[in-house]
């Protein structure tokens, strides 16, 4: 793991909380963009080199949105950066994790992604993500 | 705020989490630090240039112990670092924001720190931190 790529932030309202985080950073979002497989709206921001991602949930059983139900508003999932997505699963399968898919998924941002089960993480959702590059 | 100084983790037992993180990161935390003021004993790994602080109660009515009680183990805060902990104060209560102490305190890692209160940043408990230099 390279660094944190960026950090998801579960919202409800998107425009209130870019309107928030805006008056936070002291900056605007960079952009926008719709995941539809994931039943998401996002919107990012740049914090040194380290991305805040925020996500509304666009349908009700979305996973943003039953995590929002189950607890609240909050820092939903923490991202890492990796150089080789299939590497790194395989060296954290044989570690004990709990990887959620079993190849990498297109996610916002041109990024492959897979996700680890909070409950070998310590409660902490975990993506690694890798550029995805044509 | 500069960049994403720090993610605090709360946790359980900090000797089964270094294990854990030690796992995940593929490397050791390379210090441990205890705030007798918080209530805390914390350990640091590096990961590119943001540093994972996870975070023990040390007793039964500090907030780490709370919030666990109260939700679970998790994401606990995220600090910023900035160059003049005052300024930020004042630019972020004259923008809204609910600061939770009036002058800034102590922290792990020496560091002077401050805390926004969670209900008026979309539940993240956002820290803002400055090298305390003597």
């Amino acid at each position: 793991m390279r660094k944190i790529e960026h950090l998801g932030i579960a919202v409800k309202d998107l425009k209130k909380s870019n309107e928030l985080f805006s008056r936070l950073f002291g900056k605007e979002a960079y952009k926008e963009e719709r995941v539809e497989d994931e039943g998401v709206l996002t919107s990012f921001f740049q914090v040194g080199d380290v991305k805040i991602e925020l996500l509304e949930a666009t349908a009700p059983d979305s996973p943003i949105a039953k995590f929002i139900d189950k607890r609240a508003e909050g820092v939903h999932h923490v991202a890492f950066a990796v150089d080789d997505i299939y590497a790194e699963m395989d060296r954290l399968k044989k570690a004990g994790f709990e990887i959620l898919n079993d190849v990498p998924k297109k996610g916002a941002d041109h990024k492959l992604v897979v996700f680890l089960h909070p409950r070998s993480t310590n409660g902490v959702l975990v993506e690694l993500c890798q550029d995805d590059v044509k």
